[in-house]
């Protein structure tokens, strides 16, 4: 293996072919081709791009690194979720147990925060006693049992990924749309899905803030399911302010499940029913988006999601009480209310200002060993385009102490924005993209 | 120390400031950067580039990472001469003693071969006993009593370069004109000269093969000098054919010896009176080039230039006897004639070609830690442009073993092409390149 010279060969603009690439992230995961040479190859091709033929091979290399999830004597669909990251976007947490009372399997791998989005795995493990650690064995029987599993990227699923993935966030490699459509794909066709639901996330908190550049994740993650016969779904999704009210981690969760039980901020139930409709015409369990979208409204005034959740979060080892009663979630010792230093319209509420400072509050991270507070964020109750007047509430601070409390409210003094008027937000949901192509969203498609 | 976001700025566009270097290459140097975050780096420098400010930075850091030679003392200029890199390239062997034979101190740090080029310290260690590793005291007081110390890079001089350049050799990072600069500026100026030309080779066989690479290159560096009060002079040489007839470390050595004692081939001598009339010029020992040739021509008509070489030999351990009979120097088990084998012009001998055939020998490296076999390489008698009879001599392969005559044979057959006609070759000095711009070649100038 000359991994010299297939650097050299992608730093000029060439291509690397498929047994290349297999040889080559073997060879990685084997820690036969150190991370320096892994991380020039990242850089380049950074710069250079990858070719479909190209993405295809080194997705497949890193999926064929590691284990599977078997489903096939499952006789419902296994559908996923993968947003590409967002503040507030608490969406997995509601939508795995809804689409999983609706009779669709959804086998769920999620990520921890880092920089400035947040992680399913960390929102979950707020939970007391939630574990996110399942061997894929005990995840397959949960499927089997409850249609559902939350888990992380066990060490069995696409090793290799996991070792690149680490080194790009260190090398600055993650914005790179062949590599992070390669590492996404590779985790999700692992969990044996007969279909994949993609928010792709736009605007300012976004990792890939740029529409165009959305889109073309969203086709490139299209193309690769389509060559391994799953079909992919992927909806282009606000991120120019956070989803939803609460950020921060126990405070999610607690979101979660009032969005559960009906009583969820208009905007990320708009979001999750358009993702869990995709997901439930793709499992086979509604006919189309209509019928699907009815079908959760009743799961939801049922209570039925809202028990799917508790009968999870109990088989994944959690106190299954807080769906009950959000009080038992870790609490903060401090919470204070922001007021509006003046009066006019909520002009903007910028994702990456609050994404940060829940790291400063403690609550997200900045290595991936960074430990996380739980109880710290921000409730965020004004919107953009709102009308507000001076000293009236925007938003509440969860702190760990008085200092925390000040850091917050500076987070918020420049995260909201306010001014005398104010350009309209992003659509919160613009686009549907399949193997079709793009079009512009129509709520009643 | 962030490394993370020095990468993601750079790779986006952005600058690096004075200080970030400093801290950077600090940490780097002491292990507390990982090589895998460098090696990102590099490749963005590669894409993007440095400014001016950022390259003079870098090398500052880099210098200053390590050890410098004092050398003020001394009453005569010192000068030194640095090549991009060649086949065939032994002028430091002849430039070194010849300069110091006429009056100014050469405190010359060399390097070893890698890939297809050559090494003066290859070439002088198959001098029986030669030593290269020579601690900086050892050749300061060298230079006093003999004007003159053929040195390779200790771990004394900046220890940053030497691990980056370590590094970008294993990451495909080699060919970027900043880093080359700062790198080679970086050792230079730890040499405390107050003079310095450049051999910056163009053609197929170059590092840098197109012209205005090696212009970019040229300039780059005398701007680096400049900052340092260290005037440079750059001259454009011809590496689409090897420099001389002997290709290999003994025959350059002995090669290297003929030209001392006035027996050089004519394009070796063209480019080593050119360079030594720039050192001499900048050293203070002639107040113009053709001055300057004329002294050169009698140190070496008077047996001053050989009688300089055997000092330095025998100074640094090795046995002066060898410029008086080159037989003493190890030789090859296996000589054989390589016959043309069709009349024609020699419209090509490729360099890249005999570099590489001079590896396939075991006479160079593909990896810092391959040992070298002093005895193999090449003489070749063929110029381009040359018409030759079927049948005629055009070269001498040294091998170990028969396998190696054959390989040699092979090498040859590709790298020597006959045709019915040829375009000319490179001309050999193109252009000479200072501070005040770069000039066409005039010889007589």
């Amino acid at each position: 293996m000359k991994a010299r010279s297939l650097i050299e060969r992608k730093r000029n603009g060439g291509r690397i072919s498929p047994a290349e690439w297999r040889v080559l992230m073997k060879a990685y995961a084997a820690g036969d081709v150190p991370d320096y040479q892994m991380a020039a190859l990242a850089m380049a091709i950074y710069f250079v791009g990858l070719d479909h033929d190209e993405i295809v091979a080194l997705t497949n290399a890193m999926l064929e690194s590691g284990a599977t999830l078997s489903l096939d004597h499952l006789t419902v669909g296994r559908v996923d979720k993968h947003s590409t990251g967002g503040v507030g976007d608490k969406v997995s947490l509601v939508l795995a147990p809804l689409v999983a009372a609706c009779g669709v399997a959804v086998p769920m791998m999620s990520g921890r925060g880092l920089g400035h989005t947040g992680g399913t795995l960390d929102k979950l493990e707020s939970i007391p006693g939630f574990r996110t650690d399942l061997t894929l064995a005990r995840a397959t029987k949960q499927l089997e049992t409850l249609g559902c599993a939350l888990i992380g990227q066990t060490s069995e699923i696409a090793p290799a990924d996991r070792k690149l993935y680490a080194l790009r966030d260190a090398t600055s490699t993650v914005e790179s749309i062949p590599l992070i459509a390669a590492s996404i794909m590779s985790k999700k066709l692992a969990e044996g899905l007969t279909g994949l639901v993609l928010d792709v996330k736009r605007g300012s908190g976004a990792f890939l803030p740029e529409l165009d550049r959305g889109l073309q994740l969203a086709q490139t993650m299209i193309a690769l399911g389509a060559d391994h016969g799953c079909p992919v779904v992927a909806l282009l999704t606000a991120m120019d302010r956070p989803l939803g009210r609460a950020c921060g981690n126990a405070i999610e969760v607690e979101e979660s499940i009032a969005a559960l039980r009906g009583e969820g901020p208009a905007d990320l139930m708009t979001v999750t029913y358009a993702l869990g409709a995709e997901m439930l015409v793709l499992g086979g369990a509604a006919t189309n988006r209509n019928e699907a979208r009815r079908r959760m409204e009743v799961a939801i005034s049922s209570g039925r999601a809202a028990r799917k959740f508790q009968e999870i979060i109990e088989a994944q080892g959690g106190n299954p009480a807080v769906v009950d009663d959000p009080g038992l979630l870790p609490q903060a010792a401090e919470c204070e209310l922001y007021l509006a230093p003046r009066g006019g319209v909520v002009a903007q509420v910028e994702p990456r200002a609050i994404g940060r400072g829940i790291i400063a509050l403690g609550g997200g991270r900045t290595r991936v060993e960074d430990t996380v507070d739980p109880t710290v964020g921000f409730v965020i109750t004004a919107r953009p385009g709102d009308v507000v007047r001076a000293g009236e509430p925007l938003a509440t601070v969860f702190a760990r102490d008085a200092a925390g409390v000040a850091s917050g409210r500076a987070t918020l003094l420049k995260a909201i924005r306010l001014a005398d008027d104010a350009d309209p937000p992003l659509p919160l949901i613009s686009h549907r993209v399949t193997e079709a192509g793009a079009e512009l969203w129509d709520a009643d498609a």
